[in-house]
């Protein structure tokens, strides 16, 4: 069960410069700043009114996010929908016969519960379920 | 102001299997189905929780959302964030010395009061703000 759009994930070069371009044009606030070296990135959450965006720097170019902004250039990323339970989200999934980059939750930025869907069972957009126990 | 993350645009080359899929991965609803002759796209908007996504098709090549599937295929298009009057906020951003693609709010899709604020100014990433007196 999805409750709401729990963020939307922005890849970019260079993270100070998007923080402060996105903060200025959404009048928002910095809520968290990680750094997730299994993942290769550093991140900024920030939050305007009930939204939310998250700007993700690569630690290098043979990162994930390093490979998109190669192919791609920065911009749009990825989008997380909150959900009460990532596990039964996963288990609701996979009896659909949806493809899955995680099989299971795992601990993501911020220390959230996470899961991404595979692309190729969203027609090519990159998918995530959140469970936010904050909010 | 930002309220909150109004919808997700994502561009999409067959609508119907697109509604299928996001309705069955989101648990969502159809919300609005609508075509914008001058833009060039017949939209469906779904919604899950109080998160939104609008699927948007071309009505062909020669269109934004025909030149975007043929330049990056389908995928996450752009992110509207909702506030309470997309005047001031073109004010807002304008004083700010922010590029804008509409000078002047316009009726978008399903009849809300839009304005699309240039990537070049966000970092590659569309953005637009959106007035939904509905919600």
């Amino acid at each position: 069960m999805v409750l709401t759009t729990h963020h939307v994930g922005i890849a970019v070069s260079d993270l100070d410069a998007a923080v402060e371009t996105y903060a200025r044009l959404l009048e928002a606030e910095v809520e968290h700043r990680d750094r997730l070296e299994e993942q290769g990135v550093d991140a900024v959450s920030l939050c305007a009114g009930t939204g939310r965006i998250e700007l993700l720097a690569p630690l290098g170019a043979e990162t994930p996010v390093g490979r998109f902004l190669a192919k791609r250039g920065p911009g749009l990323h990825h989008i997380a929908f909150q959900v009460p339970d990532v596990g039964v989200e996963l288990e609701r999934l996979r009896r659909a016969g949806t493809r899955l980059i995680d099989e299971t939750p795992r601990r993501g930025l911020f220390g959230l519960e996470v899961a991404f869907v595979h692309p190729e069972s969203t027609g090519g957009v990159l998918a995530e379920f959140v469970s936010d126990g904050r909010t």
